[in-house]
């Protein structure tokens, strides 16, 4: 088999075959493969497209280009979930404990942020000793005991993405469908859960700016997570404005506590519950997603889900009182507030100049190298479509450096547009693939 | 600018202004552009096509990414010829001093050949004593002198032709029209004639297939020098069959010489006064191209083309003689003839496989540092369309190695097909371009 061969049927438009797919992988991966090969593909497959069979094929393919979780020793069924990445988003910290007071075995592995948007793993390190470092037995031990963990990615997973993603990101070629999917599901797959659950977004602040491009990207990985054999489902959900009112880890962290303290901001318990209950539905632990979404309101109301992550928490090595004592978390000292010039409605919040403005305060990297500002971050009083007077609080920010309220502050006044026009809210959720489950 | 941004450009099919082709063609000679940014681009545009603004500023960079040959220091209209590669394509030996002997100046640079197609450099290296690596003040001197002379490429001419054929050669980028296209004419106005003649072959030996897309080939050049200030014109000629009856190094001189004479083969004697007549016409040397024609036809019949032959032969320090004594050029020891095993006629002849059955021989190289067997090839005694009896002879082989002539007779016997049905033959020259120039 040679590259040459696999190149000028790429570029002519044909399918490839599972082999030649695995032969470039397994050959990119081990270095064999050159990169001006691999990245002459990459534009090929971006411009002809992929077919189901061939993502399928490459998702595999990246998969097992390294070592594949094996979570045969915690008992029960483990479902994963899954954020194309948003700003605010801090469902997981809400939905792991929920579907593990449902009855689903949570054991998984998050990432951290970079640029604009934000990681689940930088939120749980926000809280005062907890550790997302945790050996393979030990994650294992505490997803058994208590039903929920999550840690930082350690081993040698999916290889071949961080190559290839490495190589998209310099050669324009990030956006494809079938190499964001592949991308995606490849971890998801070595992840080793058995059932997978997406929150793919659309939006401003989102990589599909647009439902119908979120909605091809969640099919094509549903359809990939069903040829693998996971149970696999997907949402389409909103990023034209933050998820929630908090921007920043330790803000974001003590947002997550309130909702499982029953309180907090609508759209993200409805969204929580939607995404919970997406997972309990294919886990088998409800008899339809409508009867899931009950037991998902219920063990939120009931308290069960709050003492899940107390109960993670602790195991982990974080201090449990965070959850009922959010002043016990990192907050910065220096404060600035954002107000309104003008009365009038507002008509939108650019989502990835939030970001980016949350950056400059510190609650984001920069670089993979970044220190982070825990205490950091954005707290919004406002949302689209609501009603605004003249002076009023917009938003309220926080940092370690006083010099950056400024700068952030700039940034965050061109994020928000206030206008005379009465505006509706976006839909929080555009769809769930597949459809009609219930 | 950035790199990043022109590969997103001509990924969703844009057209790229010249700046940024500037752009990329500077840094990528330079070695500031990566490889595998430069094959993602070459993708892209193999894939979405250039226009003809694109096209032509990608040859105006190539073309001053080195050095510019000045032949302002020689007298007299120079014009230029080039063929896009065939076997036994030995025109140049003819046509050049055809068209000195017509009154232009043909002042040039050929290539050597590589894999199955020949290259005039080559050939002329042997004649005993004839040198092709003159200094630029000897060829201008012999160029004014006589009116003729061919030389090998010398200086750094067209680095990031160079440079980005390497890239295309392994990432499966050769074939697209404009990056041909870009590529020949980048050399020909870096060579620095006045008037450029084009030869774009088409068939079984060709590049181009069809002659469909020779044409398309052939106006994309012919643009190319018009919109560079440069006369030029293509001829689209047939490649089906090797063209005369020699494929070899001093097999092909001999046949030239023939043709000088007035002798030799019909295909070889049209294509050589049409090719001749087409320099003289846009050098301005006629009136149109039909007298342009008839010049060219009088000069081969009044011995004046072979007088320049020989002429150029004795200034570039090789041996006037051979031209009216064929046994002073070298020809291999061990010979064998390949005979029709049925009566019928010669079908077809696939010149890809003659060439790589000359290469065998040792007529050819396999690799750029292959040494040659002047003395190798192969004369073919019948053409396609010619009736055949069992037993007769349809080609004689020459070779110094023994035992490579039974591998190359086993190519050779597959190359030519011999059938019961009457086949008519396949036109010579199939269009000029451009149209209607008479």
């Amino acid at each position: 088999m040679h590259m040459y061969d696999i190149l000028s049927k790429k570029r002519t438009g044909l399918a490839l075959s599972r082999e030649e797919i695995t032969f470039f992988v397994e050959g990119f991966t081990k270095g064999e493969i050159p990169d001006y090969q691999a990245a002459a593909l990459l534009m090929a497959i971006c411009i002809r497209g992929m077919d189901e069979e061939e993502t399928t094929a490459l998702t595999l393919a990246m998969a097992h280009s390294g070592e594949m979780a094996d979570l045969s020793g915690i008992p029960g069924i483990k479902a994963d979930k899954h954020s194309t990445g948003g700003v605010g988003d801090k469902t997981t910290l809400i939905v792991a404990p929920l579907a593990a007071a449902c009855g689903v075995v949570v054991a998984k592995m998050s990432g951290r942020g970079l640029g604009y948007t934000g990681g689940t793993i930088d939120k749980l390190e926000s809280i005062p000793g907890f550790s997302t470092n945790q050996t393979p037995e030990r994650f294992a031990q505490i997803a058994s005991e208590t039903g929920v963990c999550v840690v930082g990615q350690s081993g040698n997973l999916v290889p071949a993405d961080k190559k290839l993603y490495a190589l998209r990101d310099v050669t324009a070629t990030v956006e494809s469908i079938p190499l964001i999917a592949s991308s995606i599901m490849s971890k998801k797959l070595a992840a080793g859960c058995d059932c997978i659950v997406l929150d793919v977004k659309t939006g401003s602040g989102a990589f599909m700016k647009t439902p119908e491009e979120a909605q091809k990207l969640a099919e094509t990985m549903v359809k990939i997570g069903q040829m693998a054999g996971r149970k696999t489902a997907a949402l389409i959900t909103s990023m034209d404005c933050p998820l929630g009112t908090a921007v920043g880890n330790a803000l974001e962290v003590e947002e997550a506590c309130r909702v499982l303290h029953g309180e907090g901001p609508e759209d993200l318990r409805v969204l929580s519950i939607e995404l919970a209950a997406a997972m309990v539905w294919l886990a088998g632990k409800a008899l339809n997603l409508e009867e899931a979404r009950k037991l998902a309101a219920e063990k939120l109301r009931d308290g069960s889900a709050l003492e899940k992550f107390k109960q993670m928490v602790a195991a982990e090595g974080g201090d449990p009182h965070v959850v009922d004592c959010p002043e016990l978390l990192p907050k910065s000292p220096y404060r600035q507030v954002l107000k309104s010039s003008c009365a009038g409605w507002v008509q939108s919040i650019d989502t990835q100049a939030v970001g980016r403005a949350s950056v400059v305060l510190g609650a984001g990297r920069e670089t993979r190298e970044s220190p982070l500002d825990y205490g950091a971050g954005i707290r919004f009083f406002h949302r689209t479509g609501e009603k605004v007077e003249p002076g009023e609080a917009l938003a309220e920010l926080f940092s370690q450096r006083k010099e950056a309220l400024a700068e952030s502050l700039a940034i965050l006044k061109t994020a928000v547009k206030i206008g005379a026009e009465k505006v509706g809210k976006t839909p929080l959720i555009y769809a769930m693939i597949p459809e009609n489950n219930a």
